[in-house]
């Protein structure tokens, strides 16, 4: 796999159509500047490569790996059953879920002993948000940074706050 | 693993509390004469064991595995992803289950190119008869075994119903 | 029922509309060179066509049975009372299913003694998939075939995750 | 089957085990004086059996038949697509039944052509008072009685009003 | 209300928005012959229109009510027990309703005493099939009708099936 | 009904096995100081005195009422749709209740134009809180009670929290 | 924040996003002349303004509280855990949510002691006649118009009941 | 709060009666040799306190908080919103829950910008291994302490496999 060599997140995802999804944890981990690298990796159509993958996944480099699935979701929960790194997952809405609740409750409800820090349907954003903020234990900068973005979220509330405010209904 | 040698059915389960559940499978599979084999193979906790156990199965004389497991229940998914061999899983309602949802959907749903035979929750005497049924398309003799289990179920509600007929309310 | 003579895979259905759905278990089962056949049969609308059809489909030489349908989905589970094959149920989400649970649940939760092998909502080809399983129990042809198909979706996937791997971001 | 000659509403269940629930249909039948029979026919277990009975049920007398069942509950579906009687069905929360969930939907889904009058999980009593009211279209005096039975559950809630009301909280 | 004088079947449903819905079960009673009425009735807009209707109903010569309500769905409830007629309910899935849940929910749950016949969600057209099943326990040809009808329907699918049967796939 | 001559709050429930439910919501309005009366209506079993008791309830000094009800739970909505007076909803979780979700749907899902206020499964005492906040709001001794009684809640979690604290783990 | 100073009643919402349900609890407040003010508060991205909006409320002149929010809908519950005034939790079905469950159930299952009146899924329009009503009960203008509209309300089922009525099927 | 001083993991619930649950993440982050500090913080009964907690987790030296709560838990995602800090919650099934639908939920389905890590319903040990994991991306030591214990799981299940492996069924 020629991933980007000082990537220190890992994202995956069970299907390239996930990929639309997991856009927004590309983009949030850009604009923190927290290095990554992207690939797909089935547990179900690639199992000995989803091994791989989370076997050597420390030793690569990575700290965090954030995994997309939709349905029958078993990427995260496979993954951090390797690897001892914190794995978020991403529950994704496919085409073949029941209303996204399969998804979210194959990657929620592992048992005791092997966790997957899930986040909401479809939510490849709050994925890497909370990736910078596990990295951010360790670095201040980053904790900067994040703190930064969370002061953009109210700045942009309070402007349609205003907005509203001044509104004659 | 020192299993039975001429086992053709491998009963596996993630946990030893699914036990209880599972002998259902047990108990048909010994009435209708089909030789089992029965191991405790987690996913999330022993998951060389479980690709291992999924990989040889074949080899090793298996012809069709019945897997169980409750919550976030990945093992039959990923055995069913590893080996060519028909996959049975059976949903548990284990105690870190919401209801069994977890279980049936995380079983149940799937992606495409990798089916599981779902049967209902905890029903791992469907499980077993299912088994059989499976190789009952290669064996008179077995099919033969079915057919007058089926006739035994009539004659049990037959005799149930004679009871209620006769009763007085 | 004039159907294909030397079919092992029988395809029924409950209603026409159904039809869209059932074709990807048509399509993979000939991929996979396993004679079939197709019909419609409603448990509801025709039963004793349904009752004909399941009573006789072993001495025309059936192995498997795959029967798809919707909302209150009682194909599957009524042909498994009456046969001592094995049969595959495909939840279909028709146009009066309440989002697919009905379809789900009455196919799935079969009583002790009658399993019906259930498979994803609307995943007809893994129940396609799933019949070559079965009958490649005892053909180490199709079993090869299986294995081969498993490696084309392995590959499908390593070349999306080039494609992927390779992206700027 | 020999059943009470004068019958005009069946009751029948899936399993023994839905005796304690279907009682409650018994109990008010008795009571609003409309006379009926009780038997046990289990879709799954005893097709043939279901068929006969439905098929017959018009000729022998029947105007109305009560089915209860539990799980992936078949028996009141199947029954009306092969009587044209009016048939009710009962949902039972069995112990193989996710919450109840199943033994409503697969009652209650019923598709376009064929009609199950459901009532609520578990409701055999008001299966029994439907079957009278259905009875009573045509019958001034079991109208009359229904009505009065209507009054008892009036004068009833009014008489614990009054115990309520007078109560020192 | 200047309503048909001989109807026998009252259709009613809670808001004209459930019109579309409902001209199912007119069709339906056209066509098998039944005399009916319709009219709007809203539990919740019109309380003293929906108790006087239903108060009247069997005076007018009413035989059976057919009511069709989304959401909080308290319309079938509340005739059913200010009626003592047959009251069959139809939930519907309105703009407002939960994916249908709370439309069949609070229509199907009836506490004991006070029955209301659910249908399926959107079933309108098996509402009228059923108060005509009910009708037809005491019109022979009626019942007549009814059979007929089902026979139709029987051949409609066994036309489907000879397409499909000769259909090269 | 011979009822508390001053109470502004009417405590009403569909059923006697509501009660003990519904005591929270009479025992935080007797700390708060709110007159209440108490009573049993069931829109059900009872339609014309769920009518008049809603049709009065304003004329007799009224000004809040609490309605408790489970399963198919009409009480609420229709007490709402007779009076102008603001009503507040207790989902019950009774015996004939699935799971309480009929309960809470049927409660809180009401078409537009006639609000129920709805509170937590089994949650009289929110609504009981409720009923003084709404009273609150033209009463300054009132809001300062409810000021008082949250401070109450904030003072038990502070003392709970100095135990925790100081444990050894 | 510059809002109208003579507001009784104020809408938040968590978002600009949910401005479009939200505006029908803005027309009906029109239509019913109670003045109110609008902006958008978020608990999540603006706490402190959450907050300070919450502290200040009843200081400002405000008697009740409209709060909308979706997905994980914080706002309601965290606004009423700090004012004392009466909160009306709208649940948005936003682009984020599970087809509204997670709205309904993060507003509506209030821990005991601060209650949130829950109206049904996006009806701000009940939202505003709750919040009148509850102002209705120390103002007869206001209780007045409420019955007006209560009547509006009657006039038009009437209405459309007779074009039914009218109406050749 | 005089809390521990060199706590790296704050451990927070909403009531005291969620304190059974939060054992489990206690007694793995005693196990792992990870400092932590556990106190009583509710959102709805004491927000102040709850703000004052997150805002000044950080520069108290807190690295993780571990948030359980039940029902309409808020506690969770209210503190994610106030700081940078990742924030795991735990969905307890609490008395007031709804089968923990609600409580999964309300810390689930968090809107874009502020991440909850959720795991299993009441699954605290799970959080406190999640915790562990985070820390150990920046501490080889509590990596390799992690790594063990994955092993120790690993050990179990293969003892138990052998135990079952050597039963005679």
């Amino acid at each position: 796999m020629s991933l980007e060599k000082k990537a220190i997140v890992g994202i995956i995802m069970g299907s390239k159509s996930d990929l639309p999804v997991m856009q927004d944890a590309i983009a949030i981990l850009k604009k923190l500047e927290v290095p990554f690298e992207v690939s797909i990796v089935s547990a179900h159509r690639t199992p000995e490569r989803m091994f791989h993958y989370a076997k050597s996944a420390g030793d690569r480099g990575l700290k965090v790996i954030i995994a997309g699935a939709g349905g029958a979701a078993h990427l995260p929960g496979m993954v951090a059953s390797i690897t001892h790194l914190p794995v978020i997952g991403v529950p994704v809405k496919s085409s073949n879920s029941i209303d996204g609740w399969d998804s979210v409750l194959s990657i929620l409800q592992m048992p005791n002993g092997i966790p997957v820090a899930t986040v909401a349907l479809n939510a490849a954003k709050n994925a890497g948000i909370l990736a910078a903020q596990i990295l951010g234990t360790s670095s201040e900068d980053l904790a900067a940074r994040i703190l930064a973005y969370k002061d953009e979220l109210r700045q942009a509330v309070e402007m349609n706050a205003q907005d509203v405010e001044t509104t004659t209904f």
